[in-house]
């Protein structure tokens, strides 16, 4: 088939990216080991949680109609008759009108008791304890069940395991862990003009700066790169490299070729035993994209420059990744600011701009897009959609963070 | 000395926290292995970027003079008399006066030539070519050392690596890489009320949730945690695994000791062969948080509640590990967003109130701060500060994203 194709818009780019996605593994793990991970089923409450009506402060048990009108002047005046300790089942306390006991944070509040005094509104004297402020029934308590109940959904599949869900994993039970595989992605440089980095380049050479940009991009996401070093622009090598990496890794990124006819040799090479099925994307940097896949795995050729590939990383290959690692979540939030520029439309693609974020607004790094110092020097980028006028001084806009 | 000390205010227990910090130590690292990591040492250019004049697109380079008016209807015709290859050396090219040769994007552009015209607004016949643009000096060419030049500090000590940054240090050069050694955490969970994540629990027993949400956050952070398990509220026992736990790692957070009883003796075992600085916090929740040291080691005692541990961890303990990590970063961008109902302010505590962000606006989570459920169900938490009015509705609040 042709590997020549017309240019496609980024939304039609996006969506055949993620058809191509392979489905990702699951593997259970221990508990200690998945933070970070994403969960690959709903995970559910195994048990009431709080099993028990459970203090919030330290203070005292009480009948909250045993504290009606109590105030500073006027206290309830209650008859101590025991304590709780942490994690003692609060059984066999007094039952009787007017009485009260001691409960420790997370203690547990007897059944005759419906809530608990805090220690600092209250004054023992002896036996007796002098509540001066009037409670309302369950104050001060968390009942049983309250925060979840058994059999409840208490996470969803796809959610990517934070100190937060960590705690709510180890609540519920889980210590082995349903997650998602990690996904392998290979990285292949290719360009006669890439030298490694222990080298000092002469003449027009440049040392090979994608393999290690992507390798770390892909951990970001969640992935495992694997690393295949420079491949020179000679077609037979460069075939027996890619195979390789099709047969070891979930996804292949071949970066470099940033020339066309470099290009071309991507793309001749995943159309011979698979399919190309984008080359070329109406986005700014980056068009030169291929999008393609070679017996079930994904392949993509990414543009030469390394500010270009790291766009079409975060715009377009992001959501392959995503939907290999099973990631649902929606991304850092957006930074909104008011530009301090305008920033015209570049007709018909959709322009990533480099800004700095200042207190005073967002400001555009315009210059050349082939500059690492204004991608380090950035905050991160504004989107001006295609067919867009562009953006005016002082309209307000998203800001995509790095 | 004594052990109970006054309440402090949120900014003077980040002071005193950051003042018992250790100094990271430094390891040199491969390249390939430093993703995530915080660089202990500026870095800076070894040769100038790029080390030739380069394209940055595909086309004809080409004497701008040589445009000079030209256009659609009157293109400049100039005679092909060469091309560069990538990689390729550009020394013994044609200087003739109206001559050009293609360059391919990344190429080099011979030092006769100051301009490369695109190839789609140029048309081949034979060895003539038509260029239908008038081009500027410098136009589709990055200058040598425009980038970076050599001895200039390209990435600054305390900065996270990522692909950016990774993409710089392949660029000059830096096959290893001074970084911060990653810190461990002891992390001990004590209370009689805790059984182990693999235990159903029964009466007021809780599981150990804090071991986890605490490991992930401090792995968040880039530390490394090491897990102590549970340790019951028994003097000795206690003491011996915080000792252990203070010879083998950098610090230790001491989590749970929920009630009076247990902080008093979290405290009081600090004290007994180091300092306790700080027994009480102004915020809410998080109020019985201790700040110490013993032999150069910190030592935080946290709050028992997962709700108020993770506060805690974000708004005060994040500041000693990003001490430790070397981490000068600001964290994540803020979500700014208009408050949908009224935040009312607690008096002399700094307020972290649970909010859910929508298109409509940032709504507080009320309720009661123990709960799990709205700690998974936030978005982030809004700060009240001390001394504040509270937040009205319609007022615009910043959102400390999770």
């Amino acid at each position: 088939m042709s590997v020549f194709l017309k240019t496609v818009l980024v939304d039609e780019a996006i969506e055949k990216i993620q058809a191509i996605a392979p489905i990702p593994r699951t593997v259970l793990l221990p508990l200690e080991s998945v933070s970070g991970r994403v969960l690959s089923e709903d995970i559910r409450a195994d048990i009431d949680i709080p099993g028990f009506d459970r203090s919030v402060v330290d203070g005292y048990a009480v009948r909250s109609a045993d504290t009606t009108g109590a105030g500073e002047a006027v206290p309830a005046m209650l008859m101590l008759t025991g304590r709780i300790n942490m994690g003692e089942q609060a059984s066999v306390q007094s039952s009787e009108n007017g009485s009260c006991i001691y409960v420790p944070t997370g203690g547990e509040v007897p059944p005759e008791f419906d809530a608990v005094a805090m220690i600092e509104y209250c004054e023992r004297i002896g036996e007796t304890v002098l509540v001066k402020r009037s409670l309302a029934h369950g104050e001060n308590v968390i009942l049983c069940g309250e925060d979840f109940l058994a059999g409840e959904t208490v996470l969803k599949s796809g959610h990517r395991i934070g100190p937060r869900e960590m705690g709510v994993l180890a609540a519920t039970g889980h210590s082995m862990v349903p997650v998602f595989g990690i996904p392998r992605i290979g990285i292949v440089s290719t360009g006669n003009e890439l030298v490694p980095v222990t080298i000092v380049p002469t003449g027009s050479r440049v040392r090979d700066i994608n393999s290690y940009l992507c390798s770390s991009y892909v951990e970001e996401a969640g992935c495992e790169p694997v690393l295949y070093g420079i491949v020179p622009d000679e077609r037979d090598e460069f075939r027996r490299v890619v195979d390789s990496a099709l047969t070891e890794c979930d996804a292949v990124l071949i970066s470099g070729g940033s020339s066309k006819d470099e290009r071309d040799m991507t793309a001749s090479v995943i159309a011979e035993h698979g399919e190309v099925l984008v080359h070329g994307i109406a986005i700014a940097p980056g068009k030169p994209t291929i999008i393609g896949h070679s017996g079930g795995v994904p392949v993509i050729g990414l543009p030469g420059h390394p500010a270009s590939t790291l766009i079409v990383l975060k715009v377009i290959v992001r959501h392959l990744l995503d939907r290999m690692t099973g990631d649902q979540s929606t991304g850092p939030a957006l930074i909104t600011g008011k530009a301090l520029e305008n920033i015209p439309s570049l007709k018909g693609r959709e322009e990533y701009v480099r800004v700095v974020v200042t207190d005073q607004g967002v400001k555009p790094l315009f210059g050349k897009s082939g500059l690492l110092n204004t991608l380090v020097g950035s905050d991160g980028l504004v989107k001006v959609p295609v067919g867009s006028e562009g953006v005016e001084e002082g309209d307000r806009v998203e800001v995509i963070p790095w």
